[in-house]
């Protein structure tokens, strides 16, 4: 028994939106459980998260994140309880198991906890006992044992950190994420009809895709897999198919330099010229922004002889915190004069691949292309293996057809096998 | 601060079946904590159970006990948040706990678990740090750390073994059970217009009305409240007033031998003739009944020189299964020929009253008020305190009338001060 391989099933809210589906998704689990152990992770059932947040706030403007977190919890324990009963109705012994039950260990910041360690003690006992753990995701207990939440993309990680603390690779074992798509796309393919499901993708560049908007998979799910060397799948819950692999290095596969481009709507940009130099406004600037939680996007920064120019983009709902965040501060430094420039409705659109490092010139196509549409550039920043771009949000649709065009990303060149 | 006295809030289903209504609730907690050290237990909101009973039946026809627990525990901690939310926006430091957080610890029976003791160091810790604990009701946690439901009228008895467990008596406090009917009554209200509030009952009485179907209470809860003497009240949670109180004895209050009456309906009668004396077949007869699940109501046996005549009533939904299991044992045993009759569509009728063992003639008045208005009786039980008719369902209502007004009930003598 204890020689199969360990497989962590995730399945996500809208896998799960009924009765019906969440069956669908419990048929899954009795394949894999055939010839695997196995740990399957739910999500709460379709919108319960944004119905529980609703009851709270008809009860209170401002509820206290201890009470909101176990309120919000008990949507990913109805999934887990039902899913162990689907599962015992096909003859699988499920238990059902909160997150602190599954040895889920967080710090205490209600809300957006961070995981700080899994005690797999019990799960492992499960699994040689021939039990399903059927675990609810988004949830762990803090040190003195109140239930907390983890924040934005939480099930994802609850899985993806599970299946590092059950060390699944070294078992020949991997952390499948099922959800309603059927894989990672070149671009969304709601917006770009010729994108095509990619059947592998590094690390790497998934979590750039995470980052500049590609929804699929949770950027902080993406982190602890490559942190933790997590073999990593996306696949529909409902429809056949290989899904998306996602590999820790996969060099032959890297034929085309990029692998897939992407879209961050509603985006803002504040900018201010003309700061005087070493005077370390910036950085109290982005204190200031940091201390009133607004979230930076991108920050970019000129230089003259005399002064500096610095620009951030935030996303549309911090735009006004922004704004006040950053005029308080010039102000309180006495630099009233100082032009504060904001504009709305932006867009950033980036492409991702590690072909970048060795492929020279992709940044002149980006920019040619995007030129060439008559699309303006209003900032530009880049990683190793992706090139971002803002522009307007009115014509970004069409951006991300052209450059899913001007880089081929129809042809499926990548794939040996696909 | 420790000097306060201890009040334990229970809040049923129908009182939080919205956000407006537990905000009602939270008043009348916010209104306690200010001169008592608190604790609050809470129901699940409104139909919650059901709706989540129906969603396990939709995945599986025969849901596993110990997911079903974990299920129908999020009902009751969903209540406990958002009250815990409505306090807090109210300024008061509300702490939601789950059962087993609260230290209720059970045996592993999983939907009819027992409570074999409350840890209550953490209840304590934080009433004397200032907080309000606010408990889901209906919940513990077994032995291995599993969460169990307590069963029928489980938040009631959650409720008053908390009060238990901190002696609340002790402290001059009490446990006020909040519902929505504004105290117990002289016999149900809805059949009987007359019917009257009572000021006070003994928890004698209470338990035998509890028993035979005043259904303010839940038996279960005032079983423990008469052993662990923990004084009770019940009260409307949206209409002031002083609702009815449980006491242990209230002797001078007993002018009237009887405070009330109570139906419980949908009963049937499974009866054998004729069963031969000496061979213990009664024995046999409800050990096969206890085997399969079914809960007899009342038991009459009738015995001549040669032979035992036996009868027992029970619930419509269990009248089938009792009949298949008395058959299999009498068949089993070789009484082929013994009669086995079956009534469909009888109602129990019981007056209660600690006055009926001073005051003789009470069974009297009983039988002669019911055959005077020509209702047929066909069993007759009785305790110390209650005696009980079994009578046709559909003459039951006017039975309860009957028997109101052949006992003077309308009228308030019991109470000093009513």
């Amino acid at each position: 028994m204890n020689a199969l391989p360990i497989v962590v099933q995730k399945f996500g809210g809208s896998s799960l939106a009924d009765p019906e589906r969440l069956a669908d998704c419990a048929e899954r689990a009795v394949e894999a459980s055939r010839n695997h152990r196995l740990v399957v992770v739910v999500s709460a059932m379709g919108d319960t998260t944004n119905w529980l947040m609703g009851l709270a706030g008809e009860v209170s403007s401002n509820p206290d994140r201890r009470a909101l977190d176990m309120l919000l919890a008990t949507g990913e324990q109805v999934s887990a309880s039902l899913m162990a009963i689907a599962l015992q109705a096909q003859g699988i012994r499920a238990i059902p198991l909160a997150g602190a039950d599954a040895g889920i260990r967080t710090d205490d910041l209600h809300g957006r906890a961070r995981i700080r360690s899994i005690e797999s003690t019990r799960l492992h006992d499960l699994m040689d006992d021939g039990a399903v753990p059927v675990v609810a995701g988004f949830q762990g207990a803090s040190e003195i044992g109140d239930v907390t939440t983890i924040g934005r993309g939480g099930s994802d990680t609850s899985a993806v950190a599970i299946a590092a603390s059950l060390n699944v690779g070294a078992t020949g074992g991997r952390c499948d994420i099922f959800t309603d798509v059927d894989g990672v796309y070149t671009a969304d393919p709601r917006i770009v009809k010729e994108a095509r499901r990619l059947d592998r993708i590094s690390v790497d560049e998934m979590l750039e895709l995470a980052s500049v908007g590609a929804g699929v998979l949770q950027e902080r799910a993406v982190v602890f897999a490559r942190r933790y060397n997590v073999p990593l799948r996306v696949l529909h819950s409902r429809k056949d198919g290989r899904g998306t692999e996602i590999l820790r290095e996969a060099p032959e596969m890297e034929r085309n330099p990029v692998v897939g481009c992407a879209l961050r709507m509603e985006l803002g940009r504040i900018g201010v010229r003309g700061l005087p130099k070493g005077a370390a406004v910036q950085a109290a600037m982005f204190k200031a922004l940091s201390a009133s939680g607004v979230m930076v996007d991108d920050i970019v920064q000129t230089e003259s002889n005399e002064s500096l120019d610095v620009a951030f983009t935030v996303g549309h709902a911090d735009l006004a915190e922004a704004r006040d965040a950053v005029r308080g501060q010039i102000e309180s430094m006495g630099l009233n004069d100082l032009d504060l420039e904001v504009e709305i409705g932006l867009a950033k659109i980036s492409v991702v691949g590690t072909g970048m490092r060795s492929h020279v010139g992709i940044a002149g196509v980006m920019f040619d292309s995007l030129d060439q549409a008559g699309i303006p550039i209003m900032n530009i920043t880049t990683s190793e293996i992706r090139i971002s771009c803002l522009i307007p949000q009115d014509r970004s649709e069409e951006g991300l057809q052209t450059l899913h065009k001007a880089f081929g990303l129809e042809q499926g060149v990548e794939s040996v096998d696909g």
